[in-house]
């Protein structure tokens, strides 16, 4: 019996397992790189890619931005950004009426990869569902995760939801230009974040003050450039006149 | 095959109903008001619970009152409501090995009910996991759910996960201190608060400033009230002298 519920379980992950290898196949053939992009809701995750889509429009090394959008109703997300003309958006619903699932999985994701030019971009930005627990569970061919934590919500977030703050490879610390207004303890959160993922890069940013957005585009930047098909890179850069 | 799929979704549900509903019965055998308590992560549960626990102890009218603690790992939370020596907490961790779930259902709250003297409570506080979606779709037996939103959360969030805003009798709009900081337009949040659930009462609070902290004991007070039985209810009240 035991052993049953665990084949079960073992089952749906490696189904997901499959469809998300099915994606990284596409991902691989396409030269695009994947970033998987989670928090709580209400942590700045579209305000964060916004900041970066307007940053990289004026950087020369930009990437060819595209967004997928998962929201369990609307298409709020995918609205405010459709103001970036050269960034196409993609929108998936998990609801379909009652029963709303919380996180995206990969075949959610395969279904929306139709709806995106992939031989045109360089770099996929999949904005998850607002949530610490589901989303981190489910691979959906990536080549890496970003979290965003905001200050507001206080230190003790990476030893609750221990396995988003494990399996991802940068956190955004938002909200920072709120500290002098709030009782959060920075050091404690590092020192939390550090016991749950030792060495995990992370970098203080504020999507309304701009503070770290550079530092975010530089990441975001060398993503697509590791996926970058060697054919497509230019074999010499120019010298300088 | 259609057909077959949503049976077992009805399935899934009726189940979690028959066991809130045994849930339901022992609460009533007991005289034990029961609330659902749930918010995104870190909107500020545990702070409003603490607040409230704070001023009920020096009230006369305090109801007795019981934790039960839903987390996906660890007793952090316990660990803080340790301090209040008359209000026994249970916990219920999520997290069995990988495959944490993202909220409680009827079975969990079932599990641990065995933890806490009912008979010796009028109120029960049951804090979910941190999340908006998967809580709002499993009943636990309770009589009222409140929701934490706060303010650094955003406005949008009624629009995007409706159902947790839907099924709530009280929305506390938290860290209303931190509103001069923030761009924040609360007449546009309640907007969408009432736009998925007309009518529905809501409370400005802070955790930090105690502001509201009175009315959010007022509301917990008048539920315990509304269940304790006849029985325990004074006949009369005593004349003031």
């Amino acid at each position: 019996m035991h052993v049953k519920r665990i084949r079960v379980v073992q089952d749906a992950l490696d189904a997901n397992a499959t469809i998300a290898r099915a994606n990284r196949a596409d991902f691989d053939r396409a030269g695009v790189a994947v970033v998987n992009f989670m928090s709580a809701p209400g942590s700045g995750k579209t305000a964060l890619l916004e900041r970066a889509l307007e940053r990289l429009e004026r950087r020369a090394d930009a990437p060819r931005v595209g967004v997928l959008e998962g929201d369990v109703q609307g298409r709020l997300d995918a609205d405010r950004l459709a103001r970036f003309h050269d960034v196409p958006v993609a929108q998936i619903d998990t609801d379909p009426g009652f029963g709303a699932e919380c996180h995206l999985d990969a075949n959610m994701v395969r279904s929306a990869l139709p709806l995106l030019p992939l031989d045109d971009l360089d770099l996929l930005v999949i904005e998850n569902v607002g949530n610490l627990v589901c989303p981190a569970e489910f691979r959906v061919g990536e080549d890496a995760r970003v979290m965003a934590c905001s200050v507001t919500e206080g230190e003790d977030k990476p030893l609750k939801y221990p396995l988003m703050f494990r399996t991802c490879d940068l956190v955004l610390v938002n909200k920072i230009d709120l500290l002098p207004h709030l009782e959060y303890d920075l050091p404690r959160f590092l020192e939390n974040l550090q016991a749950v993922h030792p060495g995990v890069p992370w970098l203080a940013v504020s999507a309304r003050t701009g503070e770290g957005i550079d530092a975010w585009c530089d990441w975001l930047v060398a993503i697509a450039r590791r996926r970058a098909p060697a054919a497509v890179a230019p074999a010499s850069a120019p010298a300088a006149p």
